[in-house]
């Protein structure tokens, strides 16, 4: 494969996907592998990814996404979505998963649980809800990549009414609140009015500072 | 280079890094072009990378970071700083770059201008702010695998107090705000509780949703 500058140089958000066109089985289980695998803060995965197929849903998704047409020509629109708050039940859900893994208790990772679960759950679930939202960019950045070393094309997208998304998924009942699209599958190059422009990033004596 | 999800599987937050170890200049380089690159909201990158090597700013950060031992022990703090608000002069640097480095003016692009920037100063700084921050992750999600192509550790930190950091490094001078920390260096292995621990992450049936 490309290297890693190498496939962030190659990727783009794709303006036009080719609806004949579907990513693979294995494909798709690799991208959702590399968001399953990403960093999250205490490794608590406060997030969860949907991965929409039918095209009634995707249909029913467009309108509230800003008619954008990659949502319906995708072959799979994954949803990230962010637990709506963090509960004791999910923090010891996710330390008694990893005692379990590991097949002992540690008494460093037990203070740390009595940490969270003195501080998380007395903050607001909209406090909350914004730290977890975070978490799934990382998953994001995960999948751009995962993406473009398959040269799967995606489209991260904030351009859509949550609450109406949320709805259309029934998100609420389980917790969740989206915070990404990310729709997955080939770019229709000739549509696309992106896909031959310069890529433009500030430069990096712009963007970073030494100290 | 290994693909995607075996740099994944190979990183780890690294509990103690080793002091006499320095990341070599081109490959820092190489990570802080990684974030350069990645993807953000409607291209704004709307944030800065901090790169701190005076050991005496390192000493200064380690006391409101939980005393955590990579902040010194790191050859390479990087900071990750968010835009405090997003401004007309913010969004209209960001287009004008983009049509400067494009060479030319497009429509769509200016109509694009104008929609953020009848949306984006009207709101809160603090709502600004919280997005602006959700896109660094972005950045942090390419870093942590440009770091591990390179054999490289690294420790994803939001346990530090953002005010007081900001504080050391000027930051609310430059609009800027704390959001993350990533030392860089290299395992010490004989000192790290986590390093021959198992990752543990939810199970793919408990991560995805399939509809």
């Amino acid at each position: 494969m490309s290297n890693i500058n190498e496939l962030l140089s190659w990727r783009y958000a794709a303006k036009k996907l080719d609806a004949s066109q579907a990513v693979a089985a294995d494909d798709l289980e690799y991208i959702l592998e590399s968001i399953r695998l990403s960093a999250s803060s205490s490794g608590l995965q406060p997030y969860q990814v949907l991965v929409i197929t039918d095209p009634a849903v995707k249909a029913q998704i467009q309108p509230v996404a800003w008619g954008q047409g990659q949502v319906v020509d995708c072959s799979h629109l994954l949803v990230f979505a962010a637990w709506d708050n963090y509960t004791e039940d999910r923090i010891n859900m996710m330390f008694d998963l990893v005692n379990q893994q590991r097949g002992f208790e540690n008494a460093g990772w037990e203070a740390y649980r009595q940490k969270l679960l003195g501080y998380y759950p007395k903050r607001s679930s909209e406090e909350n809800f914004q730290h977890a939202a975070r978490q799934a960019y990382i998953g994001l950045g995960s999948a751009l990549l995962a993406a473009a070393e398959l040269k799967i094309d995606s489209t991260p997208m904030e351009g859509f009414e949550p609450e109406k998304v949320d709805a259309i998924l029934g998100l609420a009942e389980l917790g969740l609140r989206s915070v990404l699209l990310l729709p997955l599958g080939y770019r229709a190059a000739e549509g696309d009015w992106l896909v031959n422009l310069k890529k433009v990033r500030r430069s990096t004596e712009d963007f970073v500072i030494r100290r």
